[in-house]
């Protein structure tokens, strides 16, 4: 039973990747008009599909304001998180363990100096995902657009959360997938995002890793509990059990915004001193999330 | 495995009826602006699921003109393709066979007749699917909206087929599944459809019948080969092994019509010289065709 469940697997998703999964991710303009909306929504939204969209942010302040020094001085003395790890591994795995950042609120000013001075043995990445642009950037409102209009249209569904990202090019966000739809806006430098698709669940297994959390010096201090991750080698995602997985990379660059579907797993790297703003919406359930429950359940019968 | 595997689909199953399966047909009004297609599109296509939607034949000359006079005066001798049967069941299952209509061409006009003065041992039936209302009824087409502009919004794939449905209240249209999104418009009478969400493929079992043809006097006459069908007694649906099935009964009468989303099984009975036209769009692959393909080669194994 087991290897034809195996075969009867990779027949749905082999035929899935010839009839709709992409092997690359395209670009296509802001959708504007109505028939652009529901256009955008039925090639890539209804079908959960990644693509690159230009024009987003064109009409945005921030894409011209946002140096260093007009955020220094607009941000002044505002307490900002910041993830603070030696290595630039936070939320990931690192020496058998999952590893949490060292949070601390510094002043933005500091964090700019630190970015543009880095020390050797720390890293430090804004990356804090509980609506941060809202919480701990109201003095830059005016500059983006808080709630596009156009993706308020195309989803159909609450904003969840506007996050703000900044920091060091050695920063990774490890492979996971987040419970919403996401709209990602680089503003300043670059990410590059490795895109596992839906299916790819079957073939990724979570293990429990113990969890640990870097104190002030960088020093791994374990804390009670574990937490179930994927431990994958980016360097070479396709080496040994995964010979079966079917990453798509793009980098998305200033100017550029990404839809990352829900229930695409990514990992992502960045350009020194990059900037970005993504904003989450909520899931509205539907088939997309039944296939996806599938292969979750599947996979599980597995591990 | 076994075991484990039918309580993986089972919390599958039970969460997506939780989450937007529907238990019953909802109704409403035609799209027609910009964001009513898109909210139509993104409530009932892309979740696949079934509803009524009224007003889409009230401007056709037809709900007013299709009486039996108009139109065998309008079609007088025009030649039409009636499936013939001594008991109604057309494509359907009967003494352990698979059983296909007689089929034979009679003037428009002869099947009002018998229509109205029905045979005892012979039941007529209107019901090629090969897109009959443009080849058999091309004097009809001022009549209906041989295109709709709301379904070609709303679908955006190709129109590729308009049959034309009249028969006896006796006929049944067994339970299957088409490989279509359809738009079924009852112009006269009613029909009752019942419907079962694409899981319901996981209990619906497939097996293998003779095939035979009723001869003109009603007689069966084996055919080669075997068809692949099911066969459940719908006077009683959830009896034995179908207890998990999830059977939703709607009624469309004269005015309205059914969303008919693809994957989902149907099974249809009429009032007496119902008449109805309905619409094939092609299928847009995404994750609700993943989803059924799954439910598909999951239920094979178990096959």
């Amino acid at each position: 039973m087991d290897a034809d469940l195996d075969q009867a697997l990779k027949r749905v998703t082999d035929e899935l990747h010839d009839l709709y999964i992409p092997t690359g991710v395209g670009t296509v303009e802001k959708p504007v008009t109505p028939s652009q909306i529901l256009s955008f929504y039925r090639k890539y939204v209804q079908k959960n599909i990644p693509v690159k969209i230009t024009g987003c942010t064109d009409d945005w302040p921030a894409v011209t304001k946002w140096t260093d020094e007009y955020l220094s001085s607009k941000l002044e003395d505002t307490e900002v998180t910041v993830a603070i790890t030696p290595n630039g591994l936070a939320d990931a795995i690192f020496d058998g363990q999952f590893t949490l950042p060292f949070e601390k609120k510094v002043k933005f000013s500091e964090l700019v100096t630190e970015l543009n001075n880095p020390a050797e043995d720390r890293v430090l990445y804004l990356q804090q995902q509980n609506n941060s642009f809202n919480t701990e950037f109201p003095k830059l409102m005016d500059d983006i657009e808080p709630a596009p209009e156009w993706s308020s249209q195309v989803f159909g569904t609450d904003l969840d959360a506007v996050n703000f990202w900044m920091g060091d090019g050695r920063a990774i966000t490890s492979l996971h997938k987040d419970p919403y739809e996401n709209v990602y806006s680089v503003i300043r430098g670059s990410k590059t995002f490795t895109l596992y698709p839906p299916c790819d669940r079957l073939n990724l297994r979570y293990r429990y890793y113990p969890l640990s959390r870097y104190g002030e010096g960088g020093d791994l201090i374990p804390e009670d509990g574990s937490v179930p991750w994927i431990d994958i080698d980016q360097r070479d995602p396709l080496c040994g059990d995964n010979s079966n997985l079917h990453p798509v990379v793009v980098t998305v660059r200033a100017g550029e915004t990404l839809y990352l579907p829900s229930y695409w797993f990514h990992h992502v790297t960045q350009t020194h001193s990059t900037i970005a703003i993504n904003y989450w919406y909520d899931i509205d359930y539907g088939p997309a999330y039944g296939l996806f429950k599938m292969y979750d359940e599947l996979a599980r019968l597995k591990e």
